[in-house]
C-alpha cells in the first residue's frame, strides 16, 4: 500500500509545535482500541511520538523540533484502516522570547535550551486553569504582571478546604458525586471516596485537556513554565483510587497530549505521600513511562508532604521540595544541593496569607525573607497565597489577584538574579573566606569553579548599622545596597582592601560587591 | 583558752546576711597565710562556712541563715592570735520581697526557696558594675524600672570589642597593661596576653569586691537575681591565665565573699569554650571547690560560644545556653529539655542591636519573638542589647540606658508567666492533642503530671485570620487574644466544644485558653 502524502502547516519554529490532525475509527475504544504514532526525522534529531485520540473521530500527533531545518515525518498506528501518511515541514529559528525548554544547567541551576540562563520564580495555583473563564483570564493578566516564570497547577480537579466547588470540567466520561451536601467540616469524609461517583477511567474528555492545553499555551505566550502536577490527594471523585491500568492509560495519554509543549515540567504529583494507595514502586512506573514516552525529557520532580522523595533517583531532574520545618526552609538549600546534588526548587514554604492552617500564613516580609534565604544559597523559591477574602477565592486554589505584599518583591529579586554575572548562585562556605572580615556571614558568588569577583550578601532580619569587608588588596570593588523590601538599589561608591560600608539598620537588607566594571 | 563571746548585730531576717567582722593578722599574705571559718548552728541546720580577709587587718565571715529562729556560732582559724569567738543571733521572718534563693522547682523550672514561682527573664551588661558610679546608678535605675528579674555580669573586667575601657577597679595589686594604644583593629592582639601587666595574683583589691557586694546587694533590693561570670575569656590583663593554684585562691575568695546574698548564682565562665587554656578538668575542679565551699547550693552553670558544655553533669543545675544556629534559638528549647532534662535558660540568642556583628544585631520584633517561642516551650529566655550610639554605650557591655523595643514587652510576658496556674508551661506534644483542631500549633500548656485545663498558644510569624480549637465537649472555656507586641489582652468570651476565635490576622499573637474560673 502507497502511503499517503500530506501537506499541513508546514513551517514551525523551532521548540513549536507541529501537529498532525487525522480521521480515524470512532467505533470501540478509541481511547484504549488503537493507536497512532508519528515518527519524526531532521538532521539532528529522530524521533518517534505517540499520537491521541482527541474525540469526534480525530486523532492528532504532536512534536516538538528542536532544531532547524528540514524535517520529514509518518504516521502509523491502527487507527484507521489507510493509516499511513509522510510529509515534510521546514522549521524556522525560534521567534522572539522562544527559548526552548528549561533544562538543568550546571548541575544546581537551569537555562532553556538555547542557553539563556532561567531562574525559577514559582508560584502555585492548583486548579486555576478549571475555575471560571473569566476568573482564569484574570489570573493570566495577574501573571502577565508578575515575575512570576513557573506555576504549578493540577490536570485533575481538586478537592480541598477552601475549594469545594465543580471543576471547570471533568477529564472522564461519567457524573461525579452530588457536592451539594459538601461543607467544610465534612470534606474530608469524601477525600479520595468514589462512592457516588460514576467515572469511565478508559474515556478521557478530550475537552478538558484540550483546555489545559490552551492555557498551557497561554503561559508559554507569557514566558512562564507550566508545572504540571499529574497525580494528587485532594479527590473527592476516585481520581486517585484507580487501578494501575487505569493510572498507565491517563499517564499515556497526558504525555501524549502535553509533552510537545516546550514549557511543560512534570511533577508525578503533589504530597505524593498523602497517597498511600500507590507505592514507591507506583512512582517508579509513573516515571519510566514518563522518561520512555516523553521524548523531549522535560523536567521532572515529585513532590512530598512530610517525606521527601529520593531525589537522587536518576529520572529525577531536580528537587521539588514542601519544606517540613515550621522555620527553616530557604535556610536549608544548601544542605539540601549537597545531599541530593541537583537543582533544589522549592515548590512550598507556607503561602502568604492568613488562614488557619499553618502552611498558609506568613507575612510578605517572611515570605520574601524565604525567598532570598533561598535564592543566595542557589536555591528557587516558590510562592502561594491564602488570605481570605469576601470573594472566597484563594490564589493558591483559584487564582485571580494577589492580595499579598510579597509577590511585586520577586521582580527585584529576579532582576538581581537575572544580573548574576554567570550561571546561578552558590552560598560560599564561611572556610573559602578566611581572610574576609564578614566571613560568617551569608553570602552568594557565581556556582563557577572558577572563582568569580561577585559577592550577593543577604542579612535577613539583622539589622546592622554597617558591614566590614575585606577580599584582597588589589582590586577595586564597586558595592551597592540592596533594599530587598523597598525594593531600591543604592550605589556606595568603590573600595579597595578592607572598607566599611553603611547599611540602613533595618531587616532585609543584601549587599552586592563585585569588580569594578563586572557588571 | 577560753573563747570570747562577742554581740553583733543580733538580728538578721530569713535568708539574710549574718557578718562577723574581725580584726586580725596583717603580716605576710592575709590572703593566703591564714585562715577564718565560721559554724553556725541553728535548730534545722549547721553549716560551716569559710570567711576572707577584707583588707586593713580585718577578717569576715559572712552566714546566710535558711531558717528562723535562734542560731549559735562560733569562729575559729589561724587569723588572729586569740582567734575563737562565739554568740549567738535571732534569725526573723523573711520581710517582703525575700523570698529566698532561687531554686530548681519542679525539674525544668524556678521558685524561690519559699516557694513563690520564679520565671526567669534575664539580661547580659557584662561589665556594668565596673563602669563610672553614675553609670552604675543608671542602670540600676533602668533595671528599677524594667522586668528583669536576671542580670549576668562578670567579677573580672572585660576586654572585648566596643569595651575597651579602663575597669572602675582592678581585683588584684598591681599595674595594668597601658591601655592608650588600643583600637578597635588591635585589640584583639592583646587578648588573653599578660604582656606589660604586673599584678600579683596572690593579693586581692578587697574593694574590687566589696564594691561588686555593693551591686548585688542593690540587685537584691530591686529583686534582681545576680548571675555572676566568675571566669571568661575577654581579657588583656592575664587574669584568663592564672594558675591552677591562683586559679583555686579566685575561687575560693569569690565564694567565700559572694555566696551569703540569696540573690547569686554561679556561672562558671562566659564561653568557656573560648578558654582553650582551661582543661575540662580545670572546669570540674571548679565546680568541685564551688559545690563544697557554696554551703547554700546556689545555682550553678556554664555558658558557651560554639560548643555546649555537658549540662547533664551533676553539679550543674540548669542549662546556660547561647544559640549555636543562626535561625532558631527558643524553638529548641524542646529539644535542650529533653536532652538536659534540667532547666533551660537561654542566655544568649543573638542580642537586639545593630552592630556589624551577628551575635548583636536582631530588632526588638525577632528578640520579642525568641523570648516567647523560649517561653512557651517552658525555657527561659535572655536578652542583651548592642545599639551604636553617640555615648559609646552598649548595655550589653556597659549597661546605661535601653535603646531597644523589646524589653518593655518583657513586662507582658512576664505577667502571663506569672498568671501560669503551677510551677512552669512545657509545649503540649501533639500527639497529646488528638482531639483538637489546633494539633499543629505550638502550644504550652501547665507542666505537671496532671493535666491543667490552660492552654498557651503561640503563632510568632504566623498571621492567622481565625483560629479553630476543640478540646472536649464538657467544659467552658475562657478565651483571651494577646498581642504580644503591643501588649494588650483582649478578652473573647467563654466557649464550649468545638469553637472558632477570630484573630487579627499579624505577627506575634498569642491565645490564652483556659477552664471559666480557673485564672
Amino acid at each position: 500500500m502507497m502511503k499517503k502524502y500530506i501537506t499541513c502547516t508546514n513551517q514551525v519554529q523551532r521548540w513549536g509545535i507541529f501537529e498532525i490532525a487525522l480521521e480515524g475509527n470512532r467505533g470501540g475504544n478509541p481511547f484504549t482500541d488503537y493507536t497512532i504514532q508519528g515518527e519524526f526525522c531532521g538532521k539532528n534529531e529522530h524521533k518517534t511520538v505517540e499520537g491521541f485520540y482527541d474525540g469526534d473521530g480525530v486523532y492528532k500527533v504532536r512534536f516538538m523540533p528542536s532544531f532547524e531545518g528540514t524535517y520529514t515525518f509518518q504516521i502509523s498506528g491502527s487507527y484507521a484502516q489507510d493509516p499511513e501518511y509522510h510529509g515534510t515541514f521546514e522549521v524556522t529559528p525560534a521567534e522572539e522570547g522562544n527559548h526552548g525548554p528549561v533544562r538543568v544547567a550546571n548541575q544546581y541551576h537551569f537555562a532553556y535550551e538555547d542557553g539563556t540562563p532561567y531562574y525559577s520564580i514559582g508560584t502555585t495555583c492548583y486548579v486555576w486553569a478549571l475555575q471560571t473563564e473569566e476568573l482564569q483570564e484574570q489570573t493570566l493578566e495577574t501573571l502577565k504582571n508578575s515575575a512570576f516564570n513557573k506555576i504549578r497547577f493540577c490536570i485533575f480537579p481538586k478537592h480541598y478546604d477552601y475549594n469545594l466547588n465543580e471543576p471547570y470540567s471533568y477529564p472522564y466520561e461519567g457524573t461525579p458525586v452530588d457536592s451539594s451536601v459538601l461543607t467544610r467540616d465534612n470534606f474530608m469524609a469524601y477525600n479520595g471516596c468514589p462512592k457516588g461517583n460514576d467515572w469511565d477511567y478508559t474515556r478521557f474528555r478530550p475537552e478538558h485537556f484540550a483546555h489545559l492545553e490552551k492555557r498551557i499555551q497561554d503561559l508559554m505566550e507569557l514566558g512562564i513554565e507550566a508545572d504540571l502536577i499529574v497525580m494528587h490527594p485532594y479527590d473527592r471523585w476516585g481520581f486517585s483510587m484507580m487501578s494501575k491500568e487505569e493510572d498507565d492509560l491517563y499517564w499515556n495519554y497526558v504525555i501524549a497530549r502535553f509533552c510537545a509543549y516546550r514549557n511543560v515540567w512534570w511533577s508525578l504529583a503533589n504530597e505524593y505521600d498523602l497517597m498511600p494507595q500507590k507505592s514507591l514502586e507506583d512512582w517508579e512506573r509513573y516515571a519510566s513511562i514518563l522518561c520512555e514516552k516523553d521524548v523531549y525529557g522535560h523536567l521532572r520532580s515529585i513532590h512530598n508532604c512530610h517525606k521527601m522523595y529520593d531525589f537522587t533517583r536518576p529520572w529525577i531532574t531536580h528537587c521539588s521540595i514542601q519544606r517540613t520545618d515550621p522555620y527553616l526552609s530557604g535556610e536549608r538549600v544548601t544542605e539540601w544541593r549537597e545531599r541530593y546534588q541537583k537543582p533544589v526548587v522549592l515548590d512550598e514554604i507556607v503561602y502568604e496569607g492568613n488562614i488557619e492552617l499553618n502552611w498558609g500564613n506568613i507575612p510578605g516580609e517572611e515570605m520574601n525573607r524565604r525567598f532570598w534565604e533561598a535564592a543566595v544559597r542557589g536555591g528557587y523559591p516558590g510562592h502561594g497565597e491564602t488570605y481570605l477574602s469576601k470573594d472566597h477565592l484563594l490564589w493558591w486554589s483559584h487564582g485571580g489577584v494577589l492580595k499579598g505584599s510579597s509577590p511585586k518583591r520577586f521582580a527585584f529579586l529576579l532582576q538581581i538574579l537575572k544580573e548574576t554575572p554567570g550561571p546561578g548562585l552558590v552560598q560560599m562556605h564561611p572556610s573559602a573566606k578566611v581572610h574576609m572580615a564578614t566571613r560568617e556571614d551569608l553570602c552568594a558568588t557565581v556556582d563557577s569553579l572558577l572563582p568569580v569577583p561577585y559577592y550577593l550578601y543577604y542579612y535577613g532580619f539583622r539589622c546592622s548599622a554597617f558591614k566590614e569587608y575585606y577580599f584582597d588588596d588589589e582590586k577595586e570593588y564597586e558595592v551597592e545596597v540592596l533594599d530587598t523590601w523597598d525594593m531600591t538599589i543604592t550605589k556606595c561608591g568603590t573600595f579597595r582592601g578592607k572598607f566599611q560600608v553603611p547599611l540602613p539598620g533595618k531587616q532585609f537588607i543584601a549587599v552586592r560587591i563585585f569588580e569594578k566594571g563586572l557588571l
